[in-house]
């Protein structure tokens, strides 16, 4: 079979899109380890295959690992998403109603081209996200090997521990990171980021992603990085998120809002592959 | 500027391959660091651009690096530049007079789709390799942390090293390896290759390379072992060498004369990207 597909990224997240409303598209878990795989392959962290909706919405978007595993969410991948659906003329309204495996989406295309994203609204419970604490707390001390660390502890849909520091260049995002990941207090493990605060609208962000490593940049780090710091009053409801992959726009209002994501999303070539 | 190009590999060594005879192409430094960049370009080991020839030769054939240098040989690239220009119909022969950075090579198209390339001829004395040593050998000892070990060295244009072992899978690839890379004796550093030799026909290879660590095949480390074992009166002069990547087929006729590799070239897809 013939495939065309187009290559993108959001802040170097990259994807492998295909259009599987024009062309007739069933992948077997090889085949998308095949297109995922840098080497023999295309190369991508996840491929991101465009289908009909079952239900009212515009378009049903699911999303591959690389492992060929189909998961709920990805922020970077819901922004290229809708800049793929706009610049193939598959749509031409800019808010979008979009079945994911997670739910209904709505992200929306900005004038500038920027796509923003409803990242869903933040949770602070410790047995939501999961974190073993006796109370809900704007910031814990844990325990890491002989001394005690800070951090806030928030659930962007994934668990997320936020460290304020004084110098992003300097943060111990491997060495640190890996220990906050394991550490017993989060049953299903932790992302983990560095937050510099610059100003009251602007961070420089470095997250160690659960069973990843340090990546260049992370959509639910950003989130929880700036819910961290208005819940602490450190920042303003608006923030720019510097990330070594690029810039992110992060707006939360509140208590039981939904955190809304703004970035780029990037074609960066077309392609046809025969599987 | 758009740009078509096509996506090939061999044995996981993989090319971005682009026609700068129907296309006028003129790559900066950055654009070639662009095009190999796997997240946010399209990815690939080596830029491969096919020219006319300066001289009489068929093709000129250059090879970019992808921190944007030029460098002299490929073997794995040769093999898929052959099968490029055979599928585009830019050549018909199947043997083919190419120019590189490191003189004429002729490579040649087999009859059953794979590709055969000289890769010179194989040197033993120790200052050409170059590696201190009082006389050439068949073998030398080398003293690592407390022990010793025992090696061949020879150079393929680059240095290799070559251990033979009982078992491929526990070889100490990364630990040794990298202890022999930076080993005083070799003053430019070196190649590591581990073979297992399973008959005089058939033998498994592993190569920790120079500043990259191991990866999936290394051509010249093919040559350098087969070279060894054949000197070493353990190996026939046709030998199948199986990689990580997958197999090569490898010659070699004895003293002064070159070494042949044959083996796969593969095209994954065709592309266009602007730039």
């Amino acid at each position: 079979m013939k495939l065309k597909f187009t290559k993108m990224q959001g802040l170097g997240n990259d994807f492998v899109v295909i259009d599987g409303i024009s062309q007739s598209v069933s992948l077997s878990l090889e085949q998308v380890r095949l297109l995922a795989d840098r080497h023999f392959g295309i190369g991508c962290d996840q491929v991101l295959l465009v289908e009909k909706a079952i239900g009212d919405a515009d378009f049903r978007y699911r999303i591959f690992n690389a492992d060929g595993g189909e998961v709920e969410q990805c922020g970077n991948g819901a922004r290229c998403f809708v800049r793929y659906v706009h610049e193939h003329g598959i749509i031409h309204k800019n808010e979008i109603r979009v079945e994911t495996l997670s739910g209904l989406i709505t992200p929306r295309l900005e004038a500038n081209g920027e796509v923003s994203v409803n990242m869903g609204v933040p949770r602070f419970e410790p047995s939501e996200i999961p974190f073993v604490a006796e109370a809900r707390a704007l910031s814990y001390l844990l325990d890491i090997e002989d001394r005690q660390i800070e951090a806030s502890v928030i659930s962007m849909g994934n668990p997320h521990a936020v460290r304020i520091i004084q110098n992003i260049e300097q943060a111990p995002v491997r060495s640190e990171g890996a220990l906050i990941e394991c550490h017993p207090r989060f049953p299903k493990r932790v992302n983990v980021g560095y937050m510099q605060i610059i100003n009251r609208n602007y961070i420089k962000l470095r997250v160690y992603e659960r069973g990843a490593g340090e990546t260049l940049a992370c959509g639910t780090g950003a989130c929880a990085a700036v819910v961290a710091g208005i819940s602490q009053n450190l920042l303003e409801a608006n923030v720019t998120v510097s990330t070594r992959g690029g810039e992110l726009l992060i707006r939360w209002d509140g208590d039981n809002q939904p955190v809304w994501m703004t970035g780029p999303a990037v074609t960066v070539f077309q392609g046809e592959i025969s599987l």
